[in-house]
């Protein structure tokens, strides 16, 4: 590793005010169902296009971000966010009926911690009090504009992950709430903590030499495992410092890959057991049919704003390191013989 | 206009320490020439792909900055940049090679002062002590995506700009230099003044309901406006503060829309002919046939970083507003009836 500190550490760890994660129709029937704050019935969800219905389901949790929070439009200083489609024509749509001040984020699907590590900078800098960030994912876009129009019928490769169609959104403020009450997943009344960004590791690209798009996991992991390392090494933590490591979406094979090279590098196998899991295998039940686990931006957005978020308001989990992985590849690349980069960027939040 | 304040007042006003700026050979042709670092004679820049050539161009640019800082690779703590290909696939494959962390970008063609916006305030919050902006354009992977493949060898109708072979970017770091010779382009030897990042605006997404993705001037000129009168607005400045006020690439057409409706809403008729003006009009001769001007990401990137920054080191120009603007349609979303978002960030600049 350099010398060089990839890892910023917030002054006045920003507040996560509020976060809202939806979810479509097969995220809903699996495992994390209860985390989320609204499951859609139906993915087109009310709209004509699919591009359509991701960006309205995009609008509706960086709308209610706000809304959760007390605030009105105009006090949100700026909003961040990203997705797959060319152009983030999610995004685009979704910011033209905010009346927010915009900026665009890719990072394929690390897009949720990178467009949380650029909006905590602006309220820890004291540049905005208030800011939205946010990144979602629909399964139908994403396979038409990155593989094949559904109605193909393709057959999928057993290491192939699922495109979520979900999306997350978090507000993040200078001011703190007081604490209020919260029902918890079983029906019970508790106090809710803050949960506070308290650093964050800008990673590198990393490119192992993968050119299978149909290799993601593989492909993301080495970028996971540099930006995980250069977190530990920058603030002098054991990775048993964290209640949990999430990934983003590296599925079934890239998780493994990440157990398996982080114990070679030196962390303890069994903490690394004990706290790092991968939301791309968390998402779906086994039963789904969805090979390798899930993916996309949605994937991670949703489940650190619905499950990673809730729990540490709860205060079930105290530290947590959230990590979305992305896959830098394009459309074209691979026709040009390009392997595939992969980058992760990585957000170490507490709860207090 | 809302009560929020749009503007990041920056405290310590960060340096931008060298800037570099590369251009193809029809721009090379063009009026702004001899502002350009570096002119290159044929259009592959040697690489068998226009995506690598353009990517190479980005990369070109990002390593000159570095090198002209007199800073080693891993003395940089962050790269921004984007592009107009789908994934960033110019900034992507250029960041691979360069193990900085990286951050991507999508603002279209406002991405230069997207960058430029977001690596000033990880530079003036003290998160980063040196940090790279940029971003490119091709005309040939353009066309290829947005229009036609060249070889149709489509008409163009008269509305419609060229988008600019051409890479920007600058160096932003929290060191000032000391004074240095730097030769003119009249061959004379003058000291080099500090050019430094005052403040900058974050534009909202302003859609004026076009649906002619040939008339992107049109489509981005109303985000300007908004952005310009915000800035002005939030500092309580007149335009006459500024020695030259640079949209990014509005065209013919959109420069002239700005500059009837900034008449209307009241600023100075003299002070904008004295000092507005926009890059998409001064990048080509109108001897080139390129019709409405100049477009994409690398218009505005290559003269900001080249004609602006060059004429501020000298003390030619003491303060710029920089604003790039970008049309956020994609390639899918004209074929659904959608109309064209149009948004502009814009940059103040002190020469000292």
């Amino acid at each position: 590793m350099s010398e060089r500190k990839q890892t910023i550490i917030f002054k006045n760890k920003p507040y996560i005010l509020s976060a809202y994660s939806i979810a479509g129709k097969k995220e809903s029937e699996g495992p994390m169902s209860d985390w989320f704050d609204y499951c859609i019935s139906d993915d087109t969800y009310g709209e004509s296009t699919w591009e359509k219905s991701e960006s309205k389901m995009l609008k509706t949790a960086m709308g209610e971000v706000v809304m959760r929070a007390g605030l009105n439009h105009d006090e949100v200083g700026a909003m961040l966010s990203g997705d797959l489609l060319n152009q983030l024509m999610s995004s685009s749509f979704m910011a033209r009926d905010m009346h927010i001040p915009f900026l665009g984020m890719y990072g394929a699907c690390s897009t949720m911690t990178e467009s949380l590590m650029l909006g905590s900078v602006l309220v820890d800098g004291k540049y905005s009090d208030n800011v939205i960030v946010g990144a979602s994912s629909h399964y139908c876009t994403a396979e038409r504009q990155f593989r094949m129009p559904l109605e193909h019928g393709n057959q999928r490769p057993p290491s192939a992950q699922w495109t979520a169609t979900a999306a997350g959104a978090m507000l993040v403020s200078q001011c703190s709430q007081p604490y209020t009450e919260m029902k918890t997943i079983d029906g019970d009344v508790v106090n809710c903590r803050n949960v506070r960004v308290e650093s964050g590791t800008i990673g590198k690209i990393i490119d192992a030499g993968i050119k299978d798009a149909n290799q993601m996991g593989s492909a993301m992991a080495p970028a996971a495992i540099d930006t995980i390392l250069n977190h530990l090494d920058d603030t002098g933590r054991a990775i048993s410092y964290y209640d949990v490591v999430l990934t983003g979406d590296l599925g079934f094979t890239g998780r493994d890959i990440v157990r398996d090279l982080l114990a070679d590098a030196g962390v303890n196998k069994a903490d690394i057991e004990n706290v790092y899991d991968d939301c791309g295998t968390m998402i779906y039940d086994p039963q789904q049919d969805v090979h390798n686990g899930g993916s996309g931006c949605g994937c991670s957005a949703s489940l650190f704003s619905g499950y990673v978020y809730k729990k540490m308001r709860k205060g079930e989990i105290r530290h947590a390191l959230i990590i979305s992985t992305g896959a830098l590849l394009s459309t074209i690349s691979p026709f040009q013989g390009e392997s595939i980069p992969g980058i992760a960027h990585a957000i170490s939040l507490e709860s207090e």
